[in-house]
């Protein structure tokens, strides 16, 4: 009898090696962190005895899980904002909290909540993309997981590195430290074509080949990338990689969403692995992968969850459904990716795909013992049936649930016990986490009270507070006013014609005021229109009035509008909406030296007869504004406004809500 | 203080009432069957005292999920076999185990095992389709669940009904034994327009509309159906019910993955509700329901699980969760059906869609108490913002799973408690489950062992076990035979030309021998083809062997092949497949009082110089044989049949396995 440290016995072995034997019953034998001997239970029981035994009976004993792609830290992001356009939830969300809060704390306690709710859901292994790897690690190496844990360079500055020279610095440091680690593999992680440069594919690339580790990379993920990287370089993205060299390290490619049928041998040729990552694809709307045609080549695919912000779990039972089934759909063929293959994709096509298949997803005697262990015997996982010789491949995977993970070993070790973590404090992380939820809760909560903390959120605040004096007023003749204006005392500075497209945005909050999103196609000398975006939020009243209807407004924030409206509706989810558009002729005059603005408007929507006249000065105080009012007032009367044509709306006043037009 | 008999206190309640009014921390009240008050738990508690208080801070309260669609005892089935297409999977498993394991003890056991599966996973109230509803409704009234019973009617024999008249009058007797009564509302479910007759559609709903309960019927689920329904009515199924007058009853219809855009407000017209089975729709391949379409048409849709035995199982936080990520993905467009959407469907929408949602569906004053409380403190659900005011529902849809579900109550009784089912057992429901699962396996390992018994599981066995005595040679001049055979001594009784594709499927087992399919076109004498498909079973071996090369074979059984060669392909699932075809000149002969077939064979494929020449014979007796093999001898002679050209191999023997081909 030979004397090992832990026997599993008499449950169904799932070995998922090159046969795809199962033994049932079987038992699988563990000396450290090695499995030793796998095979029939009465075989291995006459052969082995151990220190330690893990009853089995009624339960799956298979490869654990591996997680190809995430992004670990960001599980204490999770739930923090969905069903939102890429751009709203990562300029509106992601960044500017990542910006506030991702640091080494940040990293090491959201791996460690990771590794926590992945082992509680059978997953031994996984592929990190992140900041602060070096904190990723020691938190894996905390839980007792194994990871290949990929330090992210971009071209920006990142929250660990202000350029990109000393992400490659971190990055070479990080591979060194861990060079050889028993359950870590440090990696570089050059985020995606897009973000990265060619010196930082070309430096990522030799650290690979030099450290001999994989090269973890995001590839072809939108079919927007794909297209603007073709424009850029007549290539598709994996085309383009291929051609730079990447391909010659071990390379994981995550996503893999649009390819063209050449990329597909591209992938087999270079033996790039796979992550696969269903529930993300799905989420962001990126599009279906086209896994059946991978496979059929031979490609390596393995699943992925993506981060938590964008999936909202880690659970591979979950990925392993949906690769499962999506497949189908797609491709129409309801026998497209069965059952076995997609717990394959999970365990030893995901182990290839990390290039770590001589160590892990398989239960084969010289692997390393990581193995889950799984109850079938619940309500959602009976009867059990043997009709078609592979019916425990489908419990499986569209059955089974993650919660149905009983115990979990990594290189030998029994990290997880009849699901209590043993090396791992749940309680204490989950209290953690949520310390983090609730300062984050708090940073929005403030954000989310003031305007312009939401305008600045999203960046390039021009200006705040301004003060206007202004009247408005109904003309008859455009012509008369323009007239009007050569006079002597007025000088004519500059003017111009414009089409203004404005949009107002209404908020629950009166004292949000309101936004108005302005496009304003300026119509220069030669004819060519450039158009200004502009942002500005006004207050609800008007601060003063000085008879005559001359008013004191506030416009409490400007910013440049970079980002087209759909986002601002998104971001700042108005509850009401309307819309000005109008001809305007714009006189800046000087008169009894104060600069003013003169604007004669044609209202095009809603339509309008005539002209409006209106007339501003910018204000910085009370006793100015007075004295501006009543240089006003003269104006109105050269101009010859007469008091009944005077006007107390705002234009927008004219306007129905988009609710109101409907109706 | 209001008295009353239960308050769950101190959680987030979601109510999903019109407003979606969330109250953290709420509080429900409950009296007898009904919710009495929902609101803040600070004005609750100075309101009401109860005799029970279920403590749920921490957890979410909201509407028990509504399972719009399925067939409850075919949990029993789950996982009998899967990765398979319809006709395989129907027609090779389905059928042949529910003709043989259907009964009312099956379906009572099915339903209470579905019963505890849903309860534990927050599912309060359901729809069935199924047979001895009857049974159905008293497992479902003894787990303390409410729904609406279908009783399934198609035109032909059911398991519980040998014809649709004995359908209907089984319907009947539901309907009226059921009528009013607290938790079951038993419905009409006539099965599809293809599976019923006109006269089955209008008698049902009549029936409907007599008991005013709604009519439950599968739409357009695949687009096969909807092509051959337009192919037969010129119109596609939904429009054709509405002709029909089907939809005047309060209709329930499952699947609708392929309607046009009339039909889109044929729906909304008629307050047609919609069944969704996402799962379903994609492990079956049927498409991608227009699910955004119909909520944007204001259609009222609803999630289903379908039956355990295309899912496979009844979770409903799966479905949100697929409906949310799958309508995502088709429109390609990440905001559509955000989580708040795809929670109302598993609530207030799927309750308006069994028309019940003046009862349930949302927690409000005067509804029942129909309420899971879920626990959203565990890895896999923290941290928790409130960063968007929807960040709760993304939880729920995105995050959570069913083992979440913590409490479950039913029409104000409490049937599950800290996950304890209190009105089932589930142990001995388990127990009893799997004894099914063993009996089910039983019947497929003696049918899989004899592949006589596999054909005959599909019907159709035309004759077992013939013998024939036989001779095959090559020959050069096909002329000259056929000249030979114009002999006073041979009579010609019959002679046909006929092209003949023979496709032999080779299995591991080597005692089953091998399968040939053949497609046997017979050129009539008017030039026509008529076809002739038969599968036949040859024997591993020759049973005996003559001299001359004259043997005797042994064909086990022939039977009509009236299915697609891919169908027996996925059916047999052969180790390796050989195609032989060739052009047959056939001689039914009569020589010395002795029926014989003379083949004149050009092999098309494997091409083959030169035509071979095969005579057979059929035998009872080896007396019987012996006489023929000296006949068959003789006639090789008249023939001109050198013994050099003998042949013993078989055509299939020339045929390379697709295999070989490919290498």
């Amino acid at each position: 009898m030979q004397q090992a440290d832990l026997m599993l016995k008499g449950g169904v072995v799932l070995t998922m090696d090159p046969a795809y034997r199962v033994y049932a019953p079987g038992a699988v034998v563990i000396q450290g962190r090695d499995i030793i001997a796998v095979g029939p239970l009465a075989d291995i029981a006459s052969r082995f005895a151990a220190t330690q035994t893990l009853e089995c009976a009624e339960q799956v004993i298979m490869p654990g899980l591996i997680n190809t792609h995430t992004h670990m830290p960001m599980s204490l992001l999770r739930g923090l904002a969905d069903d939102l356009r890429l751009d709203v939830w990562l300029y509106g969300y992601i960044l500017p909290v990542e910006k506030q809060f991702v640091n080494p704390e940040f990293c090491y306690l959201g791996t460690l909540l990771s590794c926590a709710e992945m082992i509680r859901g059978g997953v031994t292994c996984y592929a990190d993309m992140y900041y602060f790897e070096e904190e990723v690690a020691w938190a894996t190496v905390e839980a007792g997981m194994r990871a290949v844990c990929g330090e992210t360079v971009i071209k920006f500055p990142t929250p660990d590195a202000p350029s990109y020279d000393e992400s490659l610095t971190y990055c070479r440091d990080f591979l060194r430290n861990w060079h050889g680690h028993e359950l870590i593999v440090a990696a570089p992680a050059p985020h995606s074509v897009y973000m990265c440069t060619p010196e930082i594919l070309q430096a990522t690339t030799e650290l690979a080949r030099e450290f001999d580790v994989p090269l973890l990379i995001h590839v072809s993920e939108t079919a927007d990338e794909v297209e603007h990287w073709v424009n850029q370089t007549s290539m598709p993205p994996l085309r383009w990689l291929e051609a730079q060299g990447v391909l010659e390290a071990k390379v994981l490619a995550a996503h893999c969403v649009h390819l063209n049928h050449e990329e597909l041998h591209i992938l087999r040729k270079h033996n790039v692995g796979v992550a696969h990552n269903p529930t993300s694809n799905l989420k962001l709307a990126s599009g279906f992968a086209p896994v059946a045609g991978m496979l059929e080549n031979g490609v390596h695919v393995g699943l992925g969850t993506d981060g938590c912000a964008s999936n909202n779990n880690l659970d591979l039972f979950e990925e392993m459904h949906l690769s499962a089934l999506i497949s189908k759909a797609v491709t129409r063929d309801p026998v497209m990716v069965p059952a076995r293959q997609a717990l394959a994709m999970a365990t030893i096509s995901g182990a290839k795909a990390l290039h770590l298949d001589h160590l892990i997803g398989s239960l084969e005697a010289g692997k390393r013992a990581d193995i889950a262990i799984v109850d079938l015997n619940s309500l959602h996982n009976v009867p059990r049936f043997e009709t078609t010789g592979l019916n425990i491949y489908s419990q499986l995977v569209y059955a089974a649930q993650s919660s149905d993970v009983r115990h979990v070993i990594i290189n030998g070790r029994v990290v997880m016990h009849d699901r209590q973590l043993l090396t791992l404090d749940a309680g204490s992380i989950i209290q953690q986490a949520r310390q983090i939820g609730e300062d984050v809760n708090q940073f929005f909560i403030q954000r989310e009270q003031s305007l312009l903390e939401k305008v600045a959120a999203i960046g390039g605040l021009e200006r705040e507070e301004s003060y206007e004096v202004q009247v408005k007023a109904r003309i008859q003749n455009k012509e008369l006013v323009v007239q009007a204006l050569q006079r002597s005392d007025i000088a004519i500075v500059k003017e111009s014609v414009r089409e203004q497209y404005d949009t107002y945005f209404f908020f629950s909050d009166p004292d949000w005021g309101m936004l108005r999103h302005r496009e304003d196609l300026v119509r220069e000398a030669d004819g060519s229109i450039s158009p200004i975006y502009t942002l500005t939020a006004m207050g609800p009243t008007k601060e003063a009035e000085y008879g005559n209807a001359i008013v004191l407004t506030r416009s409490r924030l400007t910013a440049p509008a970079d980002r087209t409206l759909r986002f601002y509706r998104e971001y700042f989810r108005p509850r009401e909406e309307r819309q000005v558009n109008k001809k305007r002729w714009r006189y800046r005059i000087r008169y009894h030296g104060v600069d003013m603005a003169v604007n004669i408007d044609e209202i095009i929507q809603p339509a309008r007869e005539g002209w409006y006249l209106e007339i501003k000065s910018r204000t910085w105080s009370s006793r100015d504004a007075e004295r501006k009012a009543a240089l006003i007032s003269e104006l109105l009367h050269i101009l010859g406004v007469a008091p009944e044509n005077l006007v107390r709306q705002d234009y927008v006043d004219f306007a129905a809500s988009l609710e109101e037009r409907r109706a």
